[in-house]
């Protein structure tokens, strides 16, 4: 289980495969964004239909609200959101260091002020582990300290030393969970009991690297990684939070020689289209954003021709569809003109069906990334495609 | 074409079926209301998943926004809105008589003030049959003018005889587009001029019957209505727009023996799961309302024990469907307690289900009520349905 097989590479772009409890997964690999345990608009249905393989919901989310006990006596993530394949969790810490509000961070963890009533919270390297074991991802992620895109090198070496130790901590909760072992904590007791059936193969732990745009503490915070422990997988965070795009692909260059080839990469909250293709030919294997839900929400969709914004007048009477290259319910179904008429009228199919080819388009381009490194000729491909994609920018 | 077959009855509940241009219909038959061409939230996939045969969409709002030279443009409404199977369109008169502003009738129209912008626009018999035409549904509504639901004998009085003036107005104008000729009309002959290849079978034009809550003015209106013409179906308007239920009642079952058996009988505007019972009681064939989905985006589900809302905290861990009879991808993919869970959390998934779910539970309604007209005792059906549906109230 969690077992990742390297089948084919490009150059530094990698293609294989990602064994979990709940399915295979073939990398590169777009996850859709379902914060609230639902990806927004589109049913599971509509995600199996695009091709989703992984999905992505939120622990910060999911414990202010329904509560991860209720998600657990509704039969764990799985069965609440109705997706019977693979999951992941991100801990929570990106939202709570992203969140408006009252925020306080100490060795032991941070407190925080609820978005929706503005109680005060505490989350911890334990408590975000033992509430993603509760949810039952296939993949929980470490508790994790995120700072700025442009913090100094003080700031991001703090809060790089905090994930650290805080992933230790979460290593030791985690491994005790597996193990059906009961915490020092009081107050999960209770869950951990409940969970002691459960097999320990059910869900794997990811280390996030911090460290900013700093190319030292980002090296140095790999190497201690490593050295902590036998990950089935990493994740790179701390990136496309507001730094500019060169100092990312700086990061990425770095460490791209230094990351185990047998361990899948996940650079989280990333991104857009062309994103994509540039952290892929970077070594990078895993993605997640909202950006294709968002801006589908907001009228803008991918084409391979760059984005269209369908709420223009130039739409108004086209008969032809979105994008004529995919296979999607939307543009298989709809023309222009439609989509245009559902955004004017403030239609909510409209939302959906934008939203539905926007992942969509991810996933295709996710497949043909594969494509084009197992045919060896990713680079070229890579060239062609944004040509065409920045055509009209 | 657009022929009724009847099959069989029961008390004065009728089971049959209607052919149109776009498939067969069985009745009784609810319509979904796509007012925008759009059952709001709900893709043509998901009507043809919950059983939908024939959908409704409004001339008004398609004639105000986007136009139907737009929609004629993107080849008609049924390739607009990627619904294949029969359309009925609604001829405007209900939308401009309850719309908020400015309106003034006379004997040759009707003008208003455009919800959207607040410009002066004009309908008259003519303008609704040909825009109507333009539209292409397979069955077309006359010109109506609709009055309140306590309008005194001369207010209702006058606005039959308007309807019935415009009634022969519309029948000519739509016999000419069907014949292919042009029209007195300058403002029209462009659309005629492109649809005169067009079948003359493509769509048939119902009359409306109007007379508010008085049975003299019903049975006279109704009885100079067949005068008219042969007409292939015949709609009940101006009920279920504020009168009490028993007035209501009151007018089917004065109307009922009085219409042809032959012919299907539409009750526009109605209804609720118990009015759409008591109706086919009253020997109606088709029906319309917008309460599956509106209620269904207001957390209002319908079950057989009696509408739900899934708001309520009581459903916060149940891991119950929402109706446990039905069949829908809403019942058989999630527990009431994600339901839930989807409205609180203010997401949009949780309007879409329940809208589903609301249609599919009035489709599954008809289709049990025409079950029970065949096997020969709809009215035992009826106490039974009644006594369980009104448990919970």
């Amino acid at each position: 289980m969690f077992e990742f097989t390297l089948e084919a590479t490009c150059g530094a772009a990698r293609t294989g495969s990602l064994t979990l409890p709940h399915g295979t997964v073939e990398t590169p690999v777009f996850m859709p964004v379902g914060t609230q345990a639902t990806v927004r608009t589109l049913s599971p249905a509509d995600l199996a239909a695009v091709g989703a393989s992984l999905v992505l919901a939120n622990t910060y989310h999911l414990h202010v609200r329904p509560g991860e006990q209720v998600v657990e006596k509704l039969g764990g993530l799985h069965r609440f959101m109705g997706w019977d394949r693979p999951l992941l969790t991100d801990s929570g810490g990106f939202q709570v260091f992203s969140l408006e509000g009252f925020r306080r961070v100490d060795e032991d963890g941070v407190e925080f002020q609820s978005h929706l009533d503005g109680s005060r919270r505490r989350l911890t390297p334990e408590r975000a582990t033992e509430i993603q074991w509760t949810l039952g991802a296939d993949i929980a992620m470490a508790f994790d300290h995120v700072v700025p895109g442009g913090a100094d090198a003080t700031t991001a070496r703090d809060a790089l030393e905090r994930t650290l130790s805080w992933l230790e901590r979460c290593a030791r909760r985690h491994r005790e969970l597996a193990d059906g072992r009961t915490a020092g904590r009081a107050d999960s007791t209770a869950v951990t009991d409940r969970l002691s059936a459960r097999p320990p193969d059910r869900q794997t732990l990811w280390p996030i690297l911090q460290g900013g745009t700093h190319l030292e503490l980002r090296t140095e915070g790999l190497r201690r990684i490593l050295e902590l422990g036998e990950w089935t997988g990493l994740a790179i965070g701390g990136l496309s939070v507001g730094e500019p795009k060169p100092a990312m692909y700086r990061v990425l260059e770095a460490l791209e020689p230094r990351l185990p080839s047998a361990r899948p990469r996940y650079l989280m909250g990333v991104g857009f289209p062309e994103d994509l293709v540039a952290a892929v030919e970077h070594g990078v294997d895993l993605f997640d954003c909202v950006a294709p839900t968002r801006n589908g929400r907001n009228g803008s969709a991918f084409t391979p021709d760059g984005p269209v914004n369908i709420r223009n007048a130039e739409h108004r009477e086209d008969p032809r569809p979105l994008d004529e290259t995919c296979d999607c319910e939307t543009c298989t179904t709809f023309s222009r003109g439609y989509l245009r008429h559902l955004f004017v009228a403030e239609e909510l199919l409209g939302l959906r069906l934008l939203s539905l080819h926007n992942v969509r388009f991810l996933i295709r381009l996710a497949a043909e990334m594969r494509a084009a490194i197992r045919a060896g000729h990713f680079a070229r491909w890579a060239a062609d495609w944004r040509r065409r994609y920045a055509r009209s920018d």
